[in-house]
């Protein structure tokens, strides 16, 4: 056919036929892992040092492959180099080049195969992934830690259940989400371990015959060793899995993040202020002022459990080594990254911008019986059981409820007819400063606690961003 | 920033601030949905005839309102028109194409809101997509059914347990596959009662005071109904999760066709040939031909389910009525269609390019005891209840094994020592043919029963072939 | 090993070593599949007229098992039945009473496989299963039209994005749920389609020599018939996916509507009082009275979600016929049937005994807004394109919010001064009863429309009453 | 009713009626989270050392609290505690019998409150269920090394694509299997420092007026430290949702393993023959012997699936802190714990029973051109580029392939057609073991470097049988 004048692979050989054009399009993956680009070519780069110390290439071929990979890199780095869409896949796409370039274009496949080269590839690209998501995860926290300060004696109403709870401070809460996104970071900062070894050298399955220095690769590429057993090398995708399971719980701890500025800025809570800049409005309704970024990255939470569910069904059951089923890895693995990454940056960006309305946060622990806890520890510090004290002040609230009266609205008297251990401090125990103030244990929302908290985040921010040692 | 001199939003009246470029950036759906643009435009010449009846607009006002959606709808086809990047959404990018052009371009969305309109852009995109794949199904049926009717005489082992079981015919499991999926077809028909009913008209999710004939609008986009609810209209995306969970059903089907192409064309099964045009080599070794197209297939499986459970995610818990979370159904329900789409094309190309290996299939219901059952049974038959029957018939097969020798090998002698019941016609029914020959319950692999399904499928298909009756 | 003295297979006859004990442990379904008992019975009951029709048992057999079956049935209905834990299932329980007692007891398992009697009872389950939800389903839209028809003129505000949006009827939101839940019926009811139909006669796989009537079978359990083929008969489990997905729709949108009862229960929304029949407190805070039905409904869509992908799982590229794999599917088909059934009894419960706070509501749409689209329309109603209307109305919140008054406390010069289209009668516009009043859309929140859609689900409600029509 | 005389509750006081008996049927935990018994004491235990340093109970009653705990625990491990159904919980169901044995029983509960109790719970099951699980894949791998020792020399056809590929030895594929298994342990591993973190002291979300010491209970309870932010500590279930993720990537290895048994066991394969004590046969076909274990383990792949997603909904988008779709966590846990466990072992055993079939692996490799990337290789060593090499090789085999002839049959003469390059040595470069021999890379299948991998893991175990030192 005129339209699709050649169809280009790396296995022509033993096919008497060429391949039909529906499965060529059917197969192809040169759209999608193009953004592999790059890192192919770092490979391809590492690679050629290991041919040449082998004598597999001579010092001018390895000067000449490499100098057309680095002329490469830089077109596909500004966006001008253009991909053969008649190749199969990004690998084949650099290497053509360099085969219709040089007569010896074809020795950098020498001891390689793709199956080692893809792992070698995505390997390349989970690390700057991982790097850059930690990075992103930093950058909110610090946003969190920043509004956390700000906050430090904002009180607001803790909740269980979505029922008034106790009062807490805005900035305890917040700190709450620093504790979640920083495990996420400890979760990526572990996966490294797995990621950043080197699988070239493992070539199809089993290794090479020619001798190739697989430390030096690795050492040239920044890996920090290399894997035991080359059939694993090739079948292994637990990387890709990992890291789109901590994707997911990082999506998920946003998601928590997202539906409570849903529920803030509803005008039944009305606790913040979008401001207009993250916000959208209705084609219809012209008062509406609604929180789409929250929203969407709630929504897009489903998105990155999917991309889990993806990888993990393509892998189940799948004998070793390599089969194509794994060429799908892709396409869960780069949205997983997209979408996190975004989802990171709008909500931290989102949460820099919105204004906490303290007035209201104060204002709805004063109903609810945010403070009733308090009767029931107060009761049991002067030495009435626990669960009595609690059935004591369950009785109170009982009948504050059906008077429609807040505890602090109650007399002296009626409390001592409910206990007569009650005495005039009480009364300042309601106030939700003092429950707040009066809080002991190390984690607590106690004023004292929560500075500790926030001086605890700022050290350790603190010495993130020194320079890391290099041995 | 003048890299992006503007944004255009429906909504900006009530709004002090721009909102923020990357705010934009995430929550625009542009990109995505303008795969919707077509139906949108269906949907808004409907629309337009509704506004004529109900007096809002002119007759003049319509008839260019008309002619330019008209003429836009061509330049889409013909992938011409050029959509601003600016716009939110495809509903936007076309409405502002009228707005640019006509004063009263405006017009056109009263009495809908976006919430109504992409429900109605979905439910369209459904009823052509749902129509397609039931299309590409029955094609892979016919193929099915011609390669069955080719090999209607062929005799392979059945298996359970991946352990050969009995003799089939190789068209008794062929045919096993046009039951799965025709029921496929009558999952995506049963769906079509859930899409085909317009939601236009429920607008923002209260109606609208606009005097708007649903049906009417129903009758020209040829929907059998109109949403009785109008807060259940713009809140539903039911008809999205039906139809991929639809799809993963199919693709589940499909996954284990292709696992099949897997293991029989690998060297130790030999079943089938797939043709060079359907497979491809390896990179390192010269030898390979491997049956990507069905591993790919088997593969893809996984985003199928992954888009499953990332509707799913999206739409739990959501209160009503439209929430922004929704807007990421487009790309799970695009996906889906596609993937299904293609992986149905692919497994029906391969399917009929495959060349079965007739001797293999044979040679191989004599080895592994596939005829053992016929022993159970002939004793069965005169008298011995089948329990027992079992028992010594896994004794003699527990004996060949001990001797390496098959059922055919051993004497009437050996027989009778296991049970008097032996005669000598055994041999005739150990068979594969006589197997075969021999099973009476309909359904069955009995060559007549399979005539009789081959039948069945062919007067279906002729019937399906009908033009469809309209009353 | 004294303390399991020995282990019942169907199978021992080619084996030369028992099962390994901890093998066994792990293989038998006994504990979960003993579920089954009764459909097993059944289905054992129709077989053995089956037999008896073709000769392979004597009437004084048929009499003599059907007894004993009839009276392990009744055993296993009042619990009096003891399982022998050490049979394999529960085919092999039941049939090992029969071969005990009788020395033909193992004919029963002529011309049949526990492939096809296991796909039999599951589809019996299912058949008993899914008429059991469609009347829980029911049941719950009953309760629903209830509390709408009690609520035709609450007023409330209607949402998107969990903003308010404009006024509605709280009966409307009701009936929203109404038509979700009828969808999750008539999917149960299409779903029947493919389940109501017979395998017995595929044995293992191929059919059998035996000249069994699978039509009888069939009419003898109440089939609409027989499957086609003997191969698909045991390799088929859709009607388990589709059934759990199913399911899963429903569960989502009582996960919605849980999350209305926990957000309308809390103190910012106060919308609804939950009773305390179906509340609980907390052990430390006295004053709690927490949303805990709905929350653990909404926590339960996990686990039919999660069922979904298990069932997904299991069956993604099992090659035909049977796999042991399939074994598996009974955990999450009978925990998704029991799930499901108890939320929405619950959910229902729930809801009757809430109380609606008709006050709270009502003055839930004086603030927010929710007119604001009334003055669009009124706009737009004078000519103005629906856009600039839109634009204009904006504005005017805009300028209402800065000066923190409603739309109702402007004055007509102000207007007056947004356009000269408002006239006096804007204000009576602005009253939540004549904004509803005033939609005319079909399915609109309009009193008539309202009242319309009630009077047809109480049309629709009594027709499912009358008893169903036997051809 | 008199069924059900009383219902027990932590938190009576506020409520005016008893819960609905069907509402507790459903919110109940008490059946699943008995489980956690033995841990919510040891909880218990440590929390009565803090009550009573902060002087919050008495040496007495801290004894006599103690001794009935150490008593119920005692009951507990030898299965003679009867819980108490009418209970909510395992924590009131243990507290209950205190509170009805000392009039002093209720204050147990001071200072503390159920989320932060099931938090300590759950962490501590978790600690000892991943130890358990860490143990029990370090046998798997032992059985893994056991066999790879004993067929260090055992060759086989490696595989990609289910294709042969080039030839290995049985040992290198095996040892890939400890790779990964290897790093499921790491993973879970790296989760302790998650898991291994005191929450008690967190009481309901804010912290408690109590002055307990959390690092004291920490200490006792072997925790190397306590969670910074009370909100988090009862909201978090991250450790939950990481734990099950790695027990999917397990299992989803298992799977792997399962597969290969199941094929290998296939009459096609015939590489290895599972002992009868880990097979099961066919209730009609007498000659079955079934790979049972590992279709069941690879079915189960899908039950730790859906349980992931179970969670992982559950978690999507939960505002914080505390809420009861949070209690829905412990049957996916559990489940997947029991699920993982089970599946290790009976893998391991299947593994340490099968009989690997030395001459049928050998066999294998000789026809199916395994050798074919030996002659691309060799030509590429006498400098032709690797790429040309490769086609070359490619038309010899498709050349075979016309010629039913092996590689090794082709003579000198033709050879030397297709490449001048050729010498007489490529015959004994053609052989399977000196393919083997031959490969040069770190972790390749040369003999050599497989011996290297068994000494590594040989000493690795060694290592890690050594007592763990303590600090």
């Amino acid at each position: 056919m005129s339209k699709k004048p050649k169809q280009n692979y790396a296995w022509s050989g033993r096919f008497t036929n060429k391949m039909n054009e529906q499965a060529f399009e059917f197969s192809k993956s040169i759209d999608i892992d193009k953004k592999l680009a790059v890192f192919d070519i770092e490979g391809s780069l590492a690679h050629l040092k290991s041919l040449l110390k082998a004598g597999i290439i001579s010092k001018e071929e390895e000067k000449s492959l490499r100098n057309e990979l680095e002329n490469i890199k830089g077109k596909i780095r500004d966006n001008s180099f253009q991909f053969d869409e008649f190749e199969e896949d990004v690998h084949m796409a650099i290497e053509s080049v360099l085969r219709k370039k040089f007569s010896f274009g074809g020795k950098i496949h020498t001891g390689r195969s793709r199956n080692d080269q893809v792992a070698l590839d995505e390997r390349l690209y989970l690390k700057d992934a991982t790097q850059k998501i930690i990075t992103e995860i930093q950058k909110l926290n610090r946003n969190l830690l920043k509004r956390a300060e700000e906050h430090k004696t904002t009180i607001m109403p803790g909740y269980t259940h979505l029922q008034r709870a106790q009062p807490v401070l805005l900035a305890h809460h917040l700190l709450a989400y620093i504790n979640m996104f920083n495990r996420d970071i400890q979760r990526f900062e572990d996966a490294k371990d797995r990621i950043n070894i080197s699988p070239l050298g493992s070539a199809a399955l089993a290794g090479t015959p020619f001798n190739l220095d697989r430390h030096e690769v690795a050492k040239i590429l920044d890996f920090s060793g290399i894997t035991l057993n080359s059939i694993d090398s090739v079948s292994d995708r637990d990387y890709v899995i990992e890291f789109i399971s901590n994707c997911s719980i990082t999506m998920m701890h946003l998601s928590r993040l997202a539906e409570e500025f849903v529920l803030w800025s509803s005008h039944e809570f009305s606790f913040i202020e979008i401001s207009d800049e993250f916000a959208s409005g209705s084609s219809i309704m012209p008062q509406k002022k609604n929180p789409d970024m929250a929203e969407l990255v709630r929504g897009k939470v489903g998105r990155v459990y999917g991309n889990l569910i993806n990888i993990l069904t393509i892998m189940k059951a799948l004998p070793l080594s390599y089969n194509r089923d794994m060429q799908e890895d892709k396409t869960p693995l780069f949205d997983s990254f997209d979408t996190l990454t975004a989802c990171i940056r709008i909500s931290s960006m989102m949460l820099a911008n919105c204004v906490f309305n303290k007035e209201k946060l104060l204002e709805a622990t004063k109903r609810g019986f945010c403070n009733a806890t308090e009767i029931a520890d107060y009761l049991a510090e002067k030495g009435i059981p626990f669960r009595k004290a609690h059935e004591i002040c369950g009785k109170i609230v009982a009948y504050c409820v059906s008077k429609n009266v807040t505890l602090e609205e109650l007399s002296m008297e009626k409390y001592q007819e409910f206990s007569e251990k009650f005495e005039k401090n009480i009364f300042s125990r309601l106030n939700p400063s003092s429950s707040i103030q009066l809080k002991k244990t190390k984690g607590s929302t106690s004023f004292k606690e929560v500075l500790n908290q926030i001086n605890y985040w700022k050290r350790k921010f603190r010495k993130a961003d020194e320079p890391p040692r290099k041995p």
